[in-house]
């Protein structure tokens, strides 16, 4: 298989560091403007994590890491261990912005030890060692989204058609993207012939901006209706579903957008196979399985209308489940930049992400 | 079991027929507005039925005869045989407003049978004939959706959640519905506590008027993603998903609307029973089965965004297939109003069909 074009295939940004300020892409705004928020302190980038401005696990993580490094200007102090201290407000504005986002409490906890290195005496003045620290998180997330990229690609037979869910792309990382990154692979490499992507309601990611961003990238995306994913496997459209991953229990079962369970289900049925793409820091060894995940649920609010215009009468019940749990039963492959776990299981699991 | 109180459980008539004119319930404006267009000749029954203010195949057969009737008052004939060619080009008008609605056409040959008997000399006054033969239709449609009811609520035990999908109520019928009509008639006896309907996208039935029609009749249901059905069945909220049908092959298999399919697969993976409910004109026994059916793909236009707002990027395309087939091994039960097939194939579906 041929390299892959990067320069073709890797286009879009959510994050750019100016060097004095954070630039973010404002996915409210998405798929009709391309507009950035303007970040000149660590409060208007918790604000804007906080409004969706900027949102996806990893993409979260970056910004807050910037975030961080904004602090750190508007500090005096005169040395590492008493700017520690200054910052550590910040800090806790930056983490309370989505705290059900694990990157992002990991993204700061890397700040953090990166400060007490500085403090040690270590990695040089502490302001620099915080804007190496957060280029270094920024950098590694696009570079295990390529590796990524690669592995699961060479999954994929050439001539397959992919389905996906949600966006997993370059908007919701550092760039690339997790299960969109294998798929870009996929179509750089002449693997992929068509690619489909649900809807995903309610929230319409996979309307909004997954379909958006491969157009950017001149990869031409079908969209479909959720509950057009079996119509489509028992025709023989695709030969995989390729998906993301909020969270990925020791066992294999993975949380992920509500309706992945579901394409899991259907992809069985149809003998389509199913890969799941996430970088290792989703890997929670201390979740020994799925029912131990608690599902958020959300304002059913969000099922009653769209884009603005109300759909509902007015009085009506919805039930909003944002997750659901994949049992690794039904996962044919989880890659992360460590590697694959083919058909995963505790064993398989603990042998790559405890080895 | 108790009997049903209709009264409470079947309020919604989507066609009234003054005596004068045809109203019919304008199902574009519900849930926000409840406004009937008023039909005061054939033609404008036709472009009603073509414009979609009256939906669903039952519904569009009974709105049809009435436009037949009203047909008749604008012709001057000595005569049966006379008025019998001189309505014809209504007939025609009528027919192409939805080609494809099986139950119109249905409906008009009906009432060409009726004017037939009355040009034989029987029937009476050829005018009174048609009008007799409409009001029929809609009384038989209502009585076989009661019929229906009973039947397939028998099937559920008590203490149970249901499912349905699109909107089979008293809107796409003379009244109660179909699969709507089996948890009318559920609720009412006691079996069923739990009612959720999927939002059915792209044209959001689910949303717009099965809830809506549910609320009317005091029967709560809470509306989901059509993603999270397998969620919902893993939860055990839900012991049977009941839905309509488009068209019945031979051998069991079944055309309804696209979204079927993946529950009909979802239900059978949870141990959740797949019910099918429908009147017998919908039974087709000269398809043999459900790969001879061809499935009407129509605008995509139709997924780039609800109610007016637009939610996906210019240029992208989309797959907007609009039914598709559930194979008779998914389906638990077909219920009309001659009776029940359960677990259907040829065999079985002969017996009651071709008895």
């Amino acid at each position: 298989m041929t390299d892959i074009d990067y320069a073709r295939y890797d286009r879009i940004r959510p994050i750019h560091w100016t060097g004095d300020t954070l630039e973010l892409l404002d996915q409210r705004r998405l798929p009709f403007a391309t507009e950035y928020v303007t970040c000149g302190d660590s409060d208007a980038v918790a604000a804007a994590i906080q409004a969706l401005a900027v949102r996806g696990a990893p993409a979260i993580g970056i910004a807050a890491a910037w975030g961080v490094v904004l602090a750190a200007r508007d500090i005096e102090a005169d040395d590492a261990a008493q700017a520690a201290g200054r910052i550590e407000p910040a800090l806790q504005r930056l983490n309370a912005a989505r705290p059900t986002a694990v990157n992002l409490a990991w993204a700061l906890a890397r700040m953090r030890a990166a400060m007490l290195r500085a403090q040690a005496g270590k990695g040089g003045d502490w302001r620099n060692a915080l804007e190496a620290e957060a280029r270094a998180i920024e950098t590694e997330d696009l570079a295990a989204n390529r590796a990524m990229g690669v592995l699961g690609a060479s999954l994929i037979e050439e001539g397959s058609g992919v389905l996906t869910h949600c966006n997993t792309g370059s908007l919701a990382t550092a760039g690339f993207g997790t299960a969109l990154g294998v798929i870009r692979a996929g179509v750089a490499q002449g693997r992929i012939d068509r690619v489909f992507a649900g809807e995903t309601r309610p929230w319409n990611q996979g309307a909004r901006l997954t379909v958006w961003e491969l157009q950017q990238d001149g990869i031409d995306a079908t969209l479909i209706a959720d509950a057009a994913a079996s119509h489509l496997m028992k025709g023989g459209g695709v030969q995989w579903v390729v998906v993301g991953a909020d969270r990925i229990c020791a066992n294999g079962d993975v949380a992920n957008k509500i309706g992945t369970y579901q394409l899991a289900i259907a992809a069985r049925h149809h003998g389509v196979r199913f890969m799941v793409v996430a970088p290792s820091s989703t890997v929670d060894m201390e979740t020994p399985s799925g029912e131990l995940i608690e599902i958020e649920e959300r304002d059913p609010g969000e099922l009653l209308g769209v884009g603005g215009s109300r759909t509902v009468a007015e009085g009506v019940q919805a039930w909003n489940p944002v997750f659901d749990i994949t049992p690794a039963a039904l996962i044919d492959a989880i890659v992360t930049e460590k590697g694959i776990v083919e058909r995963p299981d505790t064993a398989s699991m603990q042998s790559l992400f405890r080895g």
